[in-house]
């Protein structure tokens, strides 16, 4: 019966339990009620609750408005609290107690999982830089800049705007120039993109001046979730030299609203492609356990599947980007987010972007209800995601999804 | 007699009255012992204890351990909580009470003030884009790129290393290839440098989707500080194409330890230099109030002033720096941060930067202790700055100083 007993082969089974916070449909959803819930299946276990029910040292740890103090408890502790839900979850014994802890995914509202401390997005996959090198610098003798082999490029978004999947995304408004304007124009993007990604969450935190070697990524990073980094890529291209991306990408980054803990994902390492440039020794993983992870993602615009881009094929794995973000001495906090980078594959209908699925906007694609150069208003966009897990199971991330809304406002700014 | 008898012609007398967070020296200097404190001349008051011995409404706002609560308490309170400080250090019948909770700044602790939420960069000195856009593109036809005058450029930074003023600041090691190398190396940078600025502290949120306008400046922004953007150029040169400055930057931001209240610089509002473009609606500022700063700063390398940039000569206001950041629908999040870019003013005594006043290293400056192309370690760089203030005065700005310490953990990175 469920809620515990989830059918075979449903990859959010007791192999995967991922994190969330939740308040009761109903409820006004602000901090009083929310509190740390673990997805089962289709529905969600109150933490907290089911922690004080049974006694658990753990309880003042879950029951709380988001995962921030979980996070910060180390990864000791996170094996030691997933141990603990496992069996949970898993001994017939339990059940009675836990089941009025125990909530349909329907009847709850899911939030923004944790405090984001400082939001990075990197730029890791070799098939995205190169098809947008081509794109944009087609003269270009190599469609890759030169630092690319040598370094996961990385730059700094706005943590104030990673909303949780199922957040209107509102079209945005700024200055775009084409080529053949003599003037910067302004008004509402028309180049509304997506960029489908992973996002890592930083767990326990380091001081400043002291380098995160690739060997302690997983002392640091608690668990993954799927990232939609939103793009306006006429905003972009206008606004982006020489200091990078700004109001193009921070209007809005859209994040699952469940966190899937590395423990959850062992069976999913893989190794990274073999690397063609030598690399310095602190992001030289080749004696590393494997770093990759086989996530297999996929796009879907109102429904309709658009493209299956492979995580597997990233050139640089999560621990080189934490170790490459921390090499120059910053800190990191609890909390602090990074994306991978547009995963995108070596085949056409492995591309991340609707600027690489198009190429910008060249080759529109057909969709059931209609062609799509870039998103239109009212398209929502879907990312789901599974990995391999123990036993030939798949672990299921949780979906990111967003609706674009009308631009507001253009007219009287 | 002090500390309320502040001497004429005093930066810090109650004509000023920035705010700060501090412990008295000897405690632990965790959140339980810091306190608002309020600078008097060379005195700090203790803001809440202050308030609840006079019985004020506002010592619950007061008594906290960062400013962030008076952030967000908004316009009308900040103007308020001015009004009855600068009465109660100076009306001479709250001498006596007062007394016990004021302390020589030499018995206290100063800390980073505010929680800074997300933190931008501004580029908006136009003779120091002009330096830059010279020494590293010689052979351009315009050393601005071509969007410089249509917005203000900026990017994000890590707000998670952002420190008070006094903080240490350890040389950071990282990537870098000069134009003759065939491969990056990597070692403690070589070419560190400062970039003075001033900070701009919001304090009232906005919410997503809706652009914050010009006239709606001093709703938001609460007050200013010294900032300093330690730059490691060598490492910046290497990784900031395409994607923009990222670990060349986000090993230390340093800001002073005291905010200026926006009320206390009315006197200092002067118009930015005229515009040499239109600009589009949402930066047309010709119809505001004067948008611009006369804040004189000076920089000093162990004590010898280097440098004497006016802030007056920026080309961007802050005010046109909020509107823009603000013009894609980003909400503003107590405690966001955005620095002004390094001010540089037209002669070579004002310029910002060592990149500039060595320009590259190719002209070191001739210092009492030797020269300096860039920082070495166990230099000491200082900020200061004044305003012109009511009747005359001098409004002082906090100092933002900084010690280069030695590179740690290259060797074993």
């Amino acid at each position: 019966m469920p809620p515990f007993d989830v059918p075979e082969g449903d990859p959010f089974g007791p192999h995967n339990l991922p994190y969330g916070v939740f308040s009761p449909n109903g409820d006004p959803g602000g901090s009083a009620e929310r509190r740390v819930g673990v997805r089962l299946g289709d529905h969600v276990l109150d933490a907290g609750a089911a922690a004080r029910a049974l006694g658990s040292p753990y309880a003042e740890l879950l029951a709380q408005p988001t995962l921030n103090p979980l996070l910060a408890a180390g990864r000791t502790t996170w094996s030691d609290v997933r141990r603990a839900l496992t069996a949970w979850v898993t001994v017939p014994a339990h059940r009675e107690t836990l089941e009025p802890h125990v909530h349909p995914l329907s009847e709850v509202t899911l939030h923004l999982p944790f405090e984001v401390a400082d939001y990075v997005d990197f730029y890791a996959s070799e098939n995205h830089a190169r098809n947008v090198g081509q794109i944009f610098r087609p003269d270009a003798a190599d469609s890759l800049t030169p630092n690319w082999k040598h370094l996961p490029i990385g730059y700094h978004g706005r943590s104030g705007t990673v909303v949780v999947s199922g957040t209107d995304v509102v079209r945005p408004s700024g200055q775009r120039k084409a080529p053949a304007d003599t003037e910067p124009v302004f008004g509402p993007s028309v180049r509304l993109d997506i960029e489908a990604e992973v996002g890592f969450v930083v767990g326990a935190p380091s001081p400043m001046g002291t380098p995160v070697p690739l060997s302690s990524f997983r002392d640091h990073v608690f668990g993954l979730c799927l990232l939609n980094d939103w793009s306006a890529r006429d905003i972009q291209a206008w606004e982006y030299v020489p200091l990078g991306p700004f109001l193009g990408k921070s209007f809005a980054t859209s994040v699952s609203a469940w966190i899937t803990p590395l423990d959850a994902l062992d069976s999913a390492l893989v190794a990274p492609p073999a690397r063609t440039h030598p690399l310095l020794p602190y992001l030289d993983d080749s004696a590393e356990e494997p770093g990759g992870y086989d996530l297999r993602i996929s796009v879907a615009i109102n429904g309709h599947v658009v493209s299956e881009p492979p995580f597997s094929t990233m050139y640089w794995t999560a621990a080189q980007q934490l170790a490459h973000m921390t090499v120059n001495g910053a800190s990191l906090r609890t909390g602090d987010l990074y994306g991978s980078g547009t995963v995108s594959g070596p085949s056409d209908a492995e591309r991340g972007s609707l600027l690489e699925l198009t190429w910008n906007g060249r080759d529109p694609l057909e969709l059931p209800d209609g062609k799509r150069a870039f998103l239109e208003d009212g398209d929502e966009v879907t990312l789901t995601a599974w990995a391999p897990g123990p036993g030939g199971t798949k672990v299921g991330l949780g979906e990111v999804r967003g609706r674009i809304a009308s631009a507001v406002g253009a007219t009287e700014a």
